[in-house]
């Protein structure tokens, strides 16, 4: 396994932030270059760029971009325009708590700044995407440690380099089980309607050498049955106080179905993640995206003229399903309210 | 609601038998005429027809098919020829018991023609097109009678016009109890990766002027979180001795998220579908058709070269997860062996 998969799926540069576009894979691999905030806050929204870590690190380099600008405009005024900027591209997404938590570290960084404004967002930028790059490869290596020699996984969504910093949340996991040769097979659940696994996850483990089996969302407990898998392995968008994850849509089917099957289920996210404020799950408001997504395949209709679709595009898995949560600070077994407030407690310290 | 859903999926005609074409719809309604018992194997192996009943009617036209084709060819050793199709045609697809079932009777229908053989072929069809219609009406009365006003459902793959002789089976409860206005809501699941429910279901509630919600199949398991459904209603392609049910990848998902919910599950299925001979599910080979059906997208590759897909295209539920078996010798709750013997003895009376 290379030390580090060699694309960027975010990079700083001088030209600006450079995307890559995650909507043209595997078919194309094209980058985008963001120039400003509201651009970046495009980005997001169509999900140029998506991952929970992956989201708020693009939002972080925004506000670089956003100060960089505003500076150049006006000499005087440029902070109100800035803090614009910054609601902007927190309203960009609604689920992933990262991108708060990060802009929530700008705006400390912008308030703390001195006669270098950008020099110093940038050192903060880059240390949120280092940082994360970090705690992936402390949570790979402690969610590894777990995995017994010969166990297969099933892994769902994206949730590797492309959607955080580098290396990724459960996929780093996988990326580092396999490179200590323990994983007899890793499958990945495609991810419907935007198909995650099959675009994006299988397209990472390639590139790695990581042999990788799709199959479709719906024969995930037909696996379980067959024995064929001892994990399911996923990343979270948010953590809620009492531990409930909210994650992609069909986390939670997942987590069903492994307690039915008494096959385990890890969470991996960094303490990014964790949204103290919010005391369970069931306060989330799930973000639905069009109905077109699902009712159109490659851009032709899919379905009849005249029928609706129910597209969320998260869901709430209750921390009672939760067998793992790995996280940078150490790997938390049935995670519940008393032990994720240790956890948060580490938040500072962990970075 | 209509009498009677205006198309017909499979007909016959002067000309031979008339297929719609299901891989093409929604997009165009086309009809494809076989000629012969080998055209009829290649088009269920193509799966321009499917869905269990509608797989037996439409082997049993192709023996007609091959009955008048040998006995032009040839005036006396024209039985042989036909057992050949007969063959051909029991292996075009191994999972649907009816398949095997229609060719039985038309093999005795055979043994047993005089000096008209076609015309009697053509009438033991004809009785098993017309007794599925039948055994569906009765099927989808029975299955509604037992939903509460206001109630529901998600139905899942097609089990409608298309899979049958016409009205369907889960989706004939669907309509019964559109029809008595008990239904609030129906969902109906997209079914990867050929999208049954997406392509056919909705294609054929909208003619029927029945509301209809589509779904991802990750997503079925939030939905009944969120209290949005009281039934999950699904056809079969086999049921074992013990009331094991096999049926289209996914449906064991559905059944294991209902128990955990406490959401119940239906299946309907006439009595050819019922496999005494076979024990429990867990003696069925499970079909598994191309990767290549994962793996691409609109005859587009969709996951990274080097990537491999499981196909599954059936899953075995335990008849412990079953609520309610819907036939059209009456409704069984908590199927086991003993009531399945019981419904197996109806199966002269009912047809």
């Amino acid at each position: 396994m290379p030390a580090q998969t060699e694309f960027r799926a975010i990079e700083w540069t001088d030209a600006g932030l450079r995307l890559l576009d995650q909507r043209l894979l595997p078919a194309r691999e094209e980058y985008l270059q963001v120039i400003d905030a509201p651009g970046a806050a495009q980005a997001i929204r169509d999900l140029v760029v998506r991952g929970a870590p992956a989201i708020g690190i693009t939002a972080a380099y925004a506000v670089v971009l956003s100060a960089q600008q505003h500076l150049q405009a006006a000499s005087t005024d440029w902070r109100p325009a800035v803090e614009r900027d910054i609601q902007t591209l927190a309203a960009a997404r609604p689920t992933a708590v990262n991108l708060v938590w990060a802009l929530q570290r700008m705006r400390a960084a912008l308030e703390q700044a001195g006669t270098r404004p950008v020099t110093a967002l940038l050192a903060t930028a880059q240390a949120i995407h280092e940082e994360d790059i970090q705690a992936n490869r402390r949570m790979g290596d402690a969610g590894a440690n777990l995995i017994s020699q010969g166990d297969s996984v099933l892994t769902y969504c994206n949730t590797g380099s492309l959607a955080t910093g580098g290396y990724g949340t459960a996929l780093g996991v996988v990326r580092s089980a396999h490179a200590a040769g323990k994983l007899d097979r890793v499958y990945a659940g495609e991810t419907r309607p935007w198909l995650q696994g099959a675009r994006l996850t299988a397209w990472e483990l390639v590139r790695d050498g990581i042999p990788v089996t799709l199959i479709t969302d719906n024969a995930a407990a037909f696996l379980m049955q067959q024995g064929k898998v001892q994990w399911v392995i996923t990343g979270a968008d948010r953590v809620a106080a009492n531990g409930d994850v909210i994650n992609k849509i069909g986390t939670y089917q997942l987590a069903v179905a492994c307690r039915y099957h008494g096959v385990k289920m890890m969470v991996v996210a960094p303490l990014s993640t964790l949204d103290m404020a919010m005391p369970d799950g069931q306060q989330v408001v799930i973000e639905e995206r069009p109905a077109s997504e699902i009712l159109t395949l490659a851009g032709q209709p899919v379905a009849a003229s005249g029928a609706t679709a129910w597209n969320p595009v998260f869901d709430v898995t209750p921390a009672a399903l939760v067998d793992y949560l790995v996280t940078e600070a150490g790997v938390v077994f049935a995670p519940d309210r008393e032990k994720l407030q240790g956890l948060a407690g580490q938040r500072h310290k962990a970075g």
